[in-house]
């Protein structure tokens, strides 16, 4: 993408990241979670979400719901409008990121190529976290009846249906919801975050 | 604006807002700079992050700098590239409010009806603030000689040269920064956020 933006004075933050880290007790960062509509993105993201806000955590879910009905509220599901929503919601997390923010974004993400964008904007502190649970596991829970509808052809471009999932290659953690239970799931999730987001000098 | 996006489910989240204002210790919301290219939005906006992330606030700053880069660099300067700006940048404070921070929006935002849409997006805790120096006063200064640019042509559609100004019709604070002076200009801010952030029933 080409940045047609101009006639920027670059002024620089008078808050430093690190300040921001210590006042927290934590690094700010992205976690990014992808995988198949029904791998329980959004549920393990509140879990997570909870949790570590009962434990004083600076932390935040970017979802559809919250994304979908504003900052791409203009966007439909076509390829390019999934790709620009995606690149939306990786500058938005970087802005989070650069807050201070321990940021769980809960988006199918399916491309490579989306997912290596919204790592490069968050130039520090972006894992991808891979919800595993296959195909047909997804498939067959379809809590909301969604898979049934893009078989039926009522819902164009469904991952996994008529549309593709990238999987990823190298996932800095990768979970798989088809074996695990959400407290299984939680205790692997809890554990990455206590290391990765571990302020180093602070015990 | 229509919003396109369907088959989404609404997830509560989980921790409230009201529980990220008691960690916080003040309630979450925006403060909306508005005013002339040199009203000293920048400026102000930076002095009063550093107070107030001193003084213990989850505050932060969007300006040019951080958004025109990444999230509206598909973005140029023309009308209706700015009023999508202007749009995603209310969007994203509505979610760093949402999140529970002091957002301090730092752009022109030239248009009432822009304002108008960024207010809405937050749906409480949003203050418009007006930094009312006047063109003469702005022009004067140019520190960055962009109304000298914008006078010879070289810059388009440039607020107060080449574009309308649509000064706020009841602002929740107006600052004359043409005659208040850094320092004096801070002062009202900061009396202005601790009534407005205040959390009440906390003393």
């Amino acid at each position: 993408m080409t940045v047609k933006s101009s006639n920027i004075t670059a002024v620089p933050h008078r808050v430093e990241r690190e300040e921001r880290w210590r006042a927290n007790g934590h690094k700010g960062g992205v976690l990014w979670f992808t995988g198949l509509s029904g791998s329980g993105k959004t549920t393990l993201a509140f879990e997570l979400e909870q949790k570590l806000f009962a434990k004083g955590y600076q932390v935040y879910v970017l979802d559809g719901d919250n994304v979908r009905h504003g900052l791409s509220g203009d966007l439909g599901f076509s390829p390019e409008d999934r790709i620009e929503n995606i690149r939306r919601i990786g500058e938005v997390a970087a802005l989070f990121a650069e807050a201070g923010y321990l940021v769980i974004s809960a988006f199918i993400s399916p491309y490579r190529d989306d997912r290596r964008l919204a790592r490069q904007a968050t130039d520090e502190g972006f894992h991808e976290v891979y919800l595993s649970a296959n195909l047909a596991t997804c498939e067959g829970r379809d809590a909301k009846g969604l898979y049934a509808k893009a078989h039926a052809g009522e819902i164009p471009d469904f991952t996994g249906v008529s549309a593709p999932y990238e999987a990823p290659e190298q996932a800095d953690l990768e979970i798989d919801t088809g074996k695990l239970s959400v407290d299984e799931s939680m205790a692997l999730l809890h554990d990455y975050v206590a290391k990765a987001f571990h302020l180093s000098g602070d015990g």
